[in-house]
């Protein structure tokens, strides 16, 4: 969608947010940080329809509040053993959230793609055992249905950020939506993939910046924290960092995490594994539960620097059987 | 998937392919152009599997022979009058395949997203008037049957190559396929986007190198036209190229179109509508007839200096009413 | 330099670290973050051969220790009164090292170029006033000699990282040396660049990552903070982060500093205007001073969080004269 | 530089040329290519200075002409044994000029740097013995001079394009100028770049695309050939294409050099080593003399159908000595 501006075109996806952030109007104003001229491609999204910013409550957690919320768990669910052990470990530090992925999109076919249907039963399980909502990626229109079944919140991967009938079909739903920025798109397009799905009624979205492509080889993706003040400033919906795609290695994790609260994000999406070396996929950058134990301190303190805030985990949890599993991590 | 090759991690996204290809120990046999070592993740793609190369049968035109075989039409279908002015004039100039979209993915949810079904049946209708083989995109699951009813070959677009679930689905339906390469993904991605296809029965596929993004503004991708001398020698499947939205801008497409001709693709895919100006979507990169045909005589030149041809236009053409269609295009 | 490792060769610029960094050997003990394997092309900056990390000493600051340390001041010296103005303000908040071009490298031959010889008394006589050592950019090799006589910390800008005699110039004087990843440099390539300078016996680099060439348009550049634990990883050299360059909005500069001092960035290198509409150069980007006084007290909080210190400015200056500067700033 | 257009300001670096180029009130005549509004920022480089080209005189050989100019050799001057070699070949296979590098820039400062001096001295035998012109990098300002001596064109590689003293230093000398494009440039900056030597007075520059920086890591670079048909609109200067440094792999080097002839270059600069095996730089991505050879004869075949031409070598060359030269060529 080409668009003319002052007699000039423009590509919808490449150069419209950049007029919208420097019109230079009200520049010189400086204390509130200018502001937009010109249309919004994105209305529904825009931070101008709700200029305090929403939150989505999912079970009684709050995101986008005060709250720094912390959604952790393995890539893949692989087993009862592995999905439980681990719920268990980031539960005990203070996640919130339990994160699994049931349906795995995979580069190559004959990587394992996740147990289907028989994860989603698991995660039902673990969400029961451990009082923990979940979240989950739906890859395909076919599988919301079953999806949202069983999950609290539903994950758009980066693959389908531009799969628009997918976006159109979560619309249509009642679930909060995690809407990973995909690999290569512009911040212009993921505002305008949220659009899609608050246009069909569904306002609960967040966005999850996840890295991007770039020609550095040294990490998995370039994260790009600049996203974050970008979209809060752009638009109402809360926004959650993924370290673990972010760089790709697990010593990389605490550090961009402690970065990512400092800078505002409203939640993290965290890789962890009980037993990383042996994690089917993404094994690189999972962290194992005790330094995830470690960075949850390290990030609670950043908050507290930043105004936000990581809860305290009870020092008697209500549920100690989930306390006893902790204990026999496999290492 | 990481693989492990001598003791090292390398992820399969990035590191495979530059291994193969840099492969020494043949290297010194400067002739043969090197060769390969250790695993292919993409064997039923690779040119191993098929030494000489496959080509495809669309309807008797055969892709990955000797022609060079031009798809052209509009980016999306609008109108009958629109939609025929067009392919009646491509037609005329030698365009052996009509293309033309009936489901848009567009950026925006607020953009034409296509006449949809009504675009279907247009599309058949131009096929049966001017006897063109019809390509089209399928973007969702749940479309691919009433897609394969209508169109010769099913185009999986830019955005929809990493929709593994989509792959699948048209991985077990009869029709050729046109695989586009992501605009953010590597060639590796993009021929194991075709393995998934392969994977499940269809080998009748071709790949579209269409343009990746870079930092480069200018243009509205990059057309890589590295891509086609690489995959010519990883896979044996015919590669097209798409230089409209390889560029962005019609007056480069003639350009670019005899670079990819010379370059060695088996194909083009080309927008051209009677009224760029007019067009509800990529006017800007869209040819007008009369510049197409001035284009193909420019690529027929460069095909026979490579080896290849694109068959001159009969003098008189077999179905006269097609001739009378090109006469009243809308300027 | 393409090197053998296995039986496969590799490009110096893309594959080297890739392969260090995944080095599986001791990846189980996840304790100590894996380590390195094979060869290691940069072995003078490489942090095997200073484990304890260096640091510098700036006229009695010390960069890569507790303190982070911040550098401020306008993108070019325009003249006395807006350096003067400048460097009193941002004194006072607790900037410990004055920044300002006096060679400016501009892309269009018709841009403001700095005032060079003239901007580099100026940058003495503000050096001598307040007390503050000074950073400043050298571009040619012949401009070295005269540089050194005024700066403290030698500048080498992103479009000079690449320009080897220019390290090699900069590796033969006593000086410290700023230098910023180039725009479209990997890590790897801004490791060695340093390895220039040290192979040519100075020591005392430290690293300045300022965002790098992305497809995103939205912001200036793409600030890869991921570069901050991989260089403290890899090297023992301090990194500094230029959150001006790297997001191109002064309004973004707060959230982005917070996070480059978060993930362990050793000092910050911000763009400060006493009249940001007014600059010559960089204005979009520029803090004005209030803006900069609150920063300062935000990031002050992060570095506590993080176990580092940005010491808290005196309430009585030893310098009255100063303080007076800062009264009257231009609005 | 941002500059402000209808109240809106852009930088120059990512959005001139875009808005140059889709200017939309001539869109509608569509014969000519459209045409651009605004305000040019590159005037002595625009095409508008010049609408019908301006053509180079090497020694008698004219660039930008109706020849296309094949300018071959090694990528680093090694020996007297390597350099004649080569040059004789590449001289008997129909190359107009010789490249070689005296200084080589390189990532790591342990690898080889090339002869410098010595170099140079080569050289000039070789244009001696040959007769052919010699065309050699400069990196430092202070090596403007001695290469001046004996060189025939002054290359400016990707590394120094954004060096503007240097350029300055050639825009001062009586010398051609092979600008090559950064490999992290903008078309803009390219153009901008030319514009800092014409400013000077030497307006004997010519473009050279050698592949830009992306994502992709299966070639070297992603060489742009868009870059041609868009600077030969935007300038009037000739453009040359170095497939070597574009793709990085040698068996790749002369599809993508038919290619660079169809799309319009005026000009190659390909990498020719007597035994590439053995090369102490760019080994991977020179062609064997056997090899350019061939490849001579298929973009003469191509160089015709778009209406250009690369001369016939005589059958009896004028310099029997040559001749034989090309006979022991090393393997």
């Amino acid at each position: 969608m080409p668009i003319r501006l002052c007699g000039l075109r423009f590509r919808l996806d490449r150069f419209i947010i950049p007029s919208l952030i420097q019109g230079t109007e009200r520049m010189n104003d400086w204390r509130s940080g200018g502001s937009y001229a010109g249309p919004i491609p994105f209305r529904l999204v825009s931070r101008d329809s709700r200029p305090d910013g929403s939150t989505l409550d999912i079970n009684g957690i709050e995101i986008g509040g005060r709250e720094v919320v912390v959604m952790a768990g393995p890539c893949a669910v692989e087993s009862r053993d592995q999905l439980f052990a681990t719920a268990g470990a980031v539960q005990a530090c203070g996640a919130r959230i339990l994160r699994g992925g049931a349906f795995k999109p995979r580069t190559s076919p004959y990587s394992f793609r996740g147990l289907r249907e028989e994860g989603l039963q698991l995660l039902a399980m673990a969400r029961e055992e451990f009082g923990l909502p979940v979240v989950t990626e739906v890859m395909d229109t076919r599988q919301v249905e079953p999806v949202c079944e069983h999950a609290d919140i539903l994950q758009i991967g980066s693959r389908s950020m531009h799969n628009y009938p997918l976006l159109e079909e979560v619309g249509q739903c009642k679930k909060p939506v995690l809407m990973k920025r995909g690999m290569g798109a512009t911040i212009e397009e993921l505002l305008l993939a949220a659009e899609y799905v608050l246009n069909k009624g569904n306002d609960r979205v967040m966005f999850c910046e996840r890295g991007i492509r770039t020609f550095e080889t040294s990490t998995r993706n370039t994260l790009d924290l600049n996203a974050v003040p970008l979209l809060k400033r752009l638009s109402h919906l809360p926004v959650i960092v993924d370290p673990s795609h972010g760089t790709g290695h697990w010593w990389m994790v605490p550090a961009m995490s402690k970065a990512a609260v400092a800078v505002g994000a409203d939640g993290l999406l965290v890789e962890v594994h009980c037993s990383p070396q042996e994690a089917l996929s993404d094994g690189p950058q999972s962290l194992h539960p005790d330094r995830f134990a470690e960075m949850m301190q390290e990030i609670r303190a950043v908050a507290r620097a930043v105004g936000r805030e990581i809860p305290e985990v009870q020092p008697a949890i209500t549920r100690p059987k989930d306390r006893a599993k902790t204990l026999n991590l496999s290492r």
